[in-house]
């Protein structure tokens, strides 16, 4: 196959994943249909399959572009500072901004979290594991700050992770379910509860 | 109609409607599909169809039994106790334990909710009031409880609320998705920080 149209196949198969990935965010992974997106691409059904074998192959390319999102847009951008209290602020005030602004839907991992977790498969596994890792990354900047004495001693990482990560899908079933515009500005006041700082400390 | 063939109707519909509980809480409200419903209770398809008229009528059934549930489970068993922080404790354990126990999919209207943000119409609405409801509900046993002295007058009921919520989310997730056995014990230690219970205090 000549160079051109690898390329091409390559960028004809990232536009057909963000659209689903958008889509999915409304009407979940299981709400994707090959037709629909075919229509909506202006391509021929076999051609949006050809590029994923089946539709659990089109929902794996979705996870998978998901987790290329969040961490280029949450993870990477505090991810050169120093572990500890003011890094996992940042990282928590991303993620916020993420689940605020990023899918026409609402936070991906949030809804496919919902959606697989009783249904066995390799969907499920890679929901699964991204949320493993991102909550390991929260205990790991938890561990960090209780080490530098910016979190007290007597906090237990796993149990603060689990508290932000919890407060994170408190805030987007408030947006997408209430439409409650306060909802951000609660979420930040939770986390600062949960790392112990105080509303007019200047982290 | 004799009165013998309604009491059978309302039994058979009961039935139709426990059984549609358990499976959408695993497969969600979408996948509740009228074909395997009428297989799994041997009866035929216009048989099912008949009771609700439409599968969004077999929806609606269904989160009304669901918040039947949650009332009689959650709600009546602490409802006559005086509001306040004693009261707010036992309504949130009884919550956790609805969580954990009451469906094989782990919380209905957790569940719903991340599935039917994204669907305007009569489902989504009874969910969201639903959710709404019970927000307002821990809202005021809150006030009673910084009315009592029981928390900090400086406390903000819809925040504290908001994090209750958070917390039961998270717990949800992390028993479906990650199978966390710790999680419930987790929910329990977050409720208190949220309500500024220290745990050795004996509420």
């Amino acid at each position: 196959m000549p160079r051109r149209s690898a390329a091409a196949a390559r960028d004809t198969r990232r536009q057909i994943v963000a659209r689903a990935l958008d889509r999915a965010s409304v009407e979940g992974l299981e709400g994707l249909t090959i037709g629909r997106l075919a229509d909506e691409l202006g391509m021929s059904k076999a051609g949006v399959v050809g590029h994923f074998g089946s539709k659990e192959g089109l929902q794996l390319a979705v996870v998978d572009a998901a987790r290329e999102s969040f961490t280029r847009d949450v993870w990477e951008p505090v991810a050169d500072e120093p572990p500890g209290l003011r890094r996992l602020l940042a990282a928590c005030e991303a993620w916020i901004a993420d689940v605020i602004g990023r899918y026409p839907g609402g936070c991906f991992f949030t809804a496919a979290a919902a959606e697989f977790d009783g249904r066995p498969g390799p969907v499920r596994d890679e929901v699964a594991a991204m949320w493993a890792r991102w909550q390991r990354t929260l205990e790991q900047d938890v561990a960090a700050a209780i080490e530098a004495g910016e979190i007290p001693p007597g906090e237990d990482p796993q149990q603060l992770a689990f508290e932000l990560r919890a407060i994170v899908l408190g805030l987007n079933q408030s947006l997408q379910l209430a439409g409650d515009g306060s909802a951000p500005e609660r979420a930040r006041r939770a986390v600062r509860r949960v790392l112990g700082v105080t509303d007019s400390a200047p982290v």
